[in-house]
């Protein structure tokens, strides 16, 4: 690997992980846009207030589990790029449509909260949530792919149980998205019980370093 | 503490403050979209204008009261990681908690600006203050747990101190809500006091290492 | 270039790289408030939902055309900004103007997705973009005049290859802007031709280096 | 100045400058949630929508004003954090000030392109960007006090000429807020007088070192 090749392929990381944080910033604190009282008309009592605040029970519920579904799609990022040493066109553009779909998520969110009565508003962010995480998944193919040409030299030998920990994931997503027609925002409870067996599967795969 | 794990467990600070900064960035300026003429009617004389400008001042002196609090976390959030060395998940999480409630602040204030005839006008923006600063007191007990493993080393000595200083803070925190039903937004003095309150229990602490 | 006077000319890259990435990146969430649901009216069965996310598909395109379109703008900001070395007051405020029309196209976008029946909703989009890439060029050819003052050393002997991808780029834009009267926003599709031909074009510049 | 003190006192720039950039850059892409069509009624033909775009002229003169003027605001910010080398905790508030009005400037930009014709719609504009510039200038004097003790070394020497450019600044914000009731935002040109002057009245001080 000559400097000046690399120079013209490969971009540093700070950038994309700024412009990363930046999205993640703002779309998490679009969501309490939703938060509004537009809808609250004339108040005239104190328990007229209390009572329009608790009718906004779906937005809140919807606020707070967007809220950490967020927070759970930025910590995996940053896991991610910890493990990760160079960005190229590739990895840059995966990235931007992950970004799309974490930008999507106060629009989806919305949805929750105003038509959780109906099948698309209970789907949706399940279903965007869902391709945020498989566009992360396919950075992660690609960066480790051709020998983790985009991976740092010391996390190479954990890429394969970073691999299992996203697939893992992403069933989890899936298994979300199916259940949400039932269970509405319920169903990613999914993921408390996918991570344990992620973990399980993780320490399984370093136990048998010579699967 | 070997290289290897240290990579595994802990995290660099340098995304979690970028995401905060602009977490907090945001929150203070989507403040300004409570300040809207939309209400204005329709204005036909320089009086006219100015009477509903002098008419919203409930609305800038929540912008100007939110301002002043935001800032205030913000600049307790950068004391606190000048002495903290790393992250870990909790640490994440425990942030993630804590900006959920920054980015409520925009809400709680517009209930303010609007509402403030009510109790719930008055008493939701010192609530919402106050788990934020709760959530930024369980980060720090966290990160001085176990020996501090979460500080810099030449922070360890002081952290004693620091938690002198946030509880205090977080015990005025609790008069305030207490007093805002009362005193609406002016419960905010009494940090006023709890300041210099705090800077002599501090400097009494120093002044008995031993202790 | 003595070190004292280049203190007082320059400015280095790290804040005006952290300012124009949170520009892209609220423009880019910015875009999600055009995917609004206020004009659905009374909701009362899942196939009504359905209907009316589907009658939203000219907001949903525009919105992913111009995430496209932000995407492309950064990527070129990033690569170009990988060759520069220092800024000067000049290169500021090119920067600046190329963020004016950045800020723009939340606003240009919503008038492609409310007004593609009439010339203007189809044709300011790609006005916007094409002043935003051609601010992009001034920029470079700037930074690149007298000897690349502003130019990494490294960086040097590759730029009249850069200069040959922006100005085929440019006139790709101007296409766009031709043809967009009659094909809307598919006028874009003009860059998945001049893509190639750039890259032609500047392999062809490196192979005949006394060029 | 012993290391372990300078720890208590003194914050690394860092988040300071991350801090106001992502402010700066979401002041500057507010300012486009002015340009909107919702005043555009039905629209029937090209002509239609053309004339209801050209109405809007002055929304989109104040939309480039003021985003010339936190171009300006922040130039500023970065050519004076340039020179400092730390901040403390007056640094810090009155950063926060600062901000404060920046935040402010899409509320006044608003009042200019709705209310033009009145006193109030010219002048706080202008008011808005005097405060933003004194809390600037108040911010240098502190940093510049006690020998400079917030300063870089290097910055030192050319502190005075720093100051004269501050001032000269502030007089001409005065004085567009003396003419914005008779020019409007037209007053801001005032500082195309200003800025030479400023650079003659920099260089003399140069050019006599010892007064």
């Amino acid at each position: 690997m000559t400097q000046a090749p690399a120079k013209r392929t490969f971009f540093a990381l700070g950038r994309v992980e700024n412009y990363t944080d930046a999205v993640f910033a703002i779309a998490a604190t679009l969501l309490v846009l939703d938060l509004t009282t537009t809808a609250f008309g004339k108040i005239s009592s104190d328990a007229e207030l209390w009572h329009q605040l608790g009718a906004m029970w779906p937005s809140f519920m919807a606020f707070g589990v967007s809220s950490v579904l967020l927070g759970g799609l930025w910590v995996s990022h940053i896991s991610q790029f910890r493990d990760i040493a160079r960005a190229d066109i590739v990895l840059l553009w995966l990235n931007n449509a992950r970004l799309l779909f974490i930008v999507l998520i106060p629009f989806t969110t919305s949805l929750v909260s105003e038509y959780s009565d109906y099948y698309a508003g209970r789907v949706l962010l399940p279903v965007n949530f869902f391709f945020a995480m498989a566009l992360g998944i396919a950075t992660w193919f690609w960066a480790a792919s051709k020998d983790g040409h985009l991976l740092k030299d010391e996390a190479k030998p954990d890429a394969p149980s970073q691999t299992v920990g996203s697939v893992t994931a992403l069933i989890a997503g899936g298994v979300t998205v199916a259940l949400s027609p039932w269970l509405g925002s319920w169903a990613f409870l999914t993921f408390a019980v996918s991570g344990p067996i992620s973990g399980v599967l993780q320490k399984r795969r370093k136990a048998t370093p010579s699967a």
